[in-house]
């Protein structure tokens, strides 16, 4: 089955906002195996959004609107949809009841101008709206169905999914949807795609989607049978295939990012971790607390941005620090070194390098990083070279501090 | 002038994909005074988007088409548009030379299949992309105009603001626009519109967008007249009174980010900063360090996240800890006296506090958190409650220690 999506709202054709409901939207259709086939995005125009309405009815069977159904004379997706279908909006002294309790139960009156939000469609199905005034409409149309569901994510989403997903599923075809999911760090998306791409491209179901950030890609999967055996037997197949390439690249099989995966290898060693950090400045500590309950396995660290901070604070030699250059190996393992036994910790990360855009040490280009790493077995370090901007650079080299201590600890 | 923006490609109908391109477009057409009435996605099916062209056609004068422009069978675009205009699609030689020579000049030879790039619709203007194979097409039709533009921005942007934005220009009316941009902090969205909405309701034109992002709210006022000097006035009148409302709640008009700012009033007064963070684990020297050239301000800190740490790296007598908590005035006090002592910087800031979503500390509700300065003229420290969620009570708390330090620079 095909559907459209159409947002609406003025404010979704600035060039600040954009519809982030539709992608939402879209995973969970595909989950039932609906395509989206087009999107489109409106403003508060009735007679325009009427006649769009109209033209997406008879291309496919599932139509989806979202916004536009608040109070104000802004919001006419209700009397658009009523327009399109030849029917009446009748009003409906149940819905102004239930927002009238709402104001009340929040100790206010309802405005004469949310009476708006109690006109129904005729023929149309009531959506409640727990975590707001605007209710949903479903529509069932000869051969299709059409929902009406408020803009804002918080109200949307749960409508979708405790009110429109079942009544949706109950009218589908039976379709069963197994997913793989592979988070791989230490590779970049071309280089991943060159090993994995004579896996995966003969096989037209599942469906295998790759998406890369920084140092980071994630590889989707996707089958779709008319059973869960056999649509897990095909996920399954090419899953195995698609480990087996990739082995220990992959770091995570259930969505969890880089710094829960090292965490949790931490914790589970009962081991702690600390940095000391150059040109990040303290992204990496950032990243590593960005997982709740990681105080079980961080303790804390150095932010040694200026180059006499290497000394003052984590007792590096002068000399050294003279003789080698701040991004330097000796410099990158004595950091490692000195953080791991002034906090105490079972393991030390350390960064140093150039994030650019211009280069501060004299001989070294903008991306080089040394990252060093100190263990109960001793220290190393090693260089990187990032490409793309200060930003790009940074988030590169705490990407991969975080893998090599989970290569270290794998 | 209104206009349509139709973005082609399969891969932005999935969930993980969404459109920026017509965000990029409809900044640079509001510049103009071209509003965008709407927005479209299609897919790789020539004839559903041959329909759409057409449709889009009779409703404005102005269609932007992007993406679906490369050398494979998936690529559409060009087909649709010659459908949708009965038009007829000729081989172009020197475009194809052109081609060639664009592979020849990367030591490759040209596929067959970039031969497809090398048709023009009839009539059409071939619009020049240095930064890829795919030329943009731009056709004047009796009334109106249709342009095709590579999908990547990195080819897009360019081409339409090299060759598109001076062609529009040329047939548009005379029409100027003058902007402002305030960002504000230390205030929330809803509390500054409550201040500044009976100063900007009255006005129509400029119009007036507020955006709001964690403990930062930016407020863009755009003007449009026949002539500059008249834009101007507009927008300076509305401007100076937002600026007397808010006073120095306004931190940028220059669109810089608070950590920009700060950075550079700490040059201009030749001083330096310090940190020693809780837990933001490293989030505000992440941040301070975001801005290239930050070495002449920022010398590094403590990330003392573990209680231990505070007392191991920043020395913190033990029995301060025990009596007052790590989450206390004083304790947030003696961590940035201890930065500002150890580093030798001019100004330290502390933050410790609660992040949630449980609360490691007795007593201490997730979201209270304490931020201490330490200045030459002294130490002080103040408590905020944050709301909803780790993530934002740690950026809440990094934007509101930037910004005290901000009025303490005033």
């Amino acid at each position: 089955m095909n559907a459209e999506i159409i947002a609406v709202g003025s404010e979704l054709l600035t060039p600040e906002r954009s519809d982030t409901n539709s992608l939402w939207l879209t995973a969970q259709l595909n989950e039932l195996g609906v395509e989206v086939t087009q999107k489109s995005i409106l403003g508060d125009d009735r007679d325009r959004l009427s006649a769009a309405i109209a033209e997406a009815l008879q291309r496919v069977p599932l139509l989806i609107l979202t916004g536009g159904l608040g109070p104000t004379e802004d919001d006419i997706t209700r009397e658009a949809v009523a327009q399109a279908l030849h029917r009446r909006l009748l009003f409906s002294q149940e819905i102004c009841d239930e927002i009238k309790a709402r104001f009340a139960g929040a100790g206010r009156q309802m405005a004469d101008i949310n009476k708006r939000q109690a006109f129904v469609i005729e023929g149309a199905e009531k959506l409640s709206n727990p975590n707001g005034t605007a209710p949903g409409l479903w529509i069932d149309l000869p051969g299709g169905m059409l929902m009406l569901l408020p803009g804002p994510p918080r109200e949307m989403v749960p409508m979708f999914g405790d009110t429109c997903r079942p009544k949706l599923v109950a009218r589908l075809p039976q379709m069963a949807i197994r997913k793989r999911f592979f988070r791989v760090a230490g590779m970049g998306e071309s280089d991943l795609d060159a090993l994995i791409a004579p896996v995966y491209k003969p096989y037209l179901n599942p469906v295998t989607t790759i998406l890369a950030a920084e140092g980071d890609v994630q590889i989707h999967l996707r089958a779709r049978s008319s059973t869960p055996d056999e649509a897990e037997a095909l996920v399954e197949e090419l899953g195995a295939k698609i480990l087996e390439t990739l082995g220990n690249r992959v770091y995570s099989q259930n969505g969890d990012p880089l710094e829960t995966v090292v965490g949790h290898m931490l914790r589970d060693r009962d081991a702690t971790v600390a940095v000391a950090e150059s040109c990040t400045g303290g992204m990496l500590g950032a990243r590593i607390t960005d997982v709740p309950g990681s105080s079980a396995w961080f303790l804390g660290g150095f932010q040694v941005y200026a180059p006499e901070m290497k000394a003052r604070l984590l007792g590096l030699d002068q000399k050294t620090l003279d003789e080698h250059g701040a991004v330097s190996e000796v410099v990158a393992k004595a950091m490692a070194d000195s953080a791991r036994d002034r906090t105490g910790a079972t393991y030390a990360l350390s960064i140093t390098g150039e994030a650019g855009p211009e280069s501060q040490t004299p001989g070294i280009d903008p991306g080089v990083v040394w990252i060093g790493l100190a263990s109960p077995k001793g220290v190393e370090a090693k260089m990187f070279r990032f490409f793309s901007g200060r930003n790009r650079v940074r988030k590169m080299a705490v990407q991969t501090a975080l893998n090599l201590l989970r290569f270290q600890l794998s």
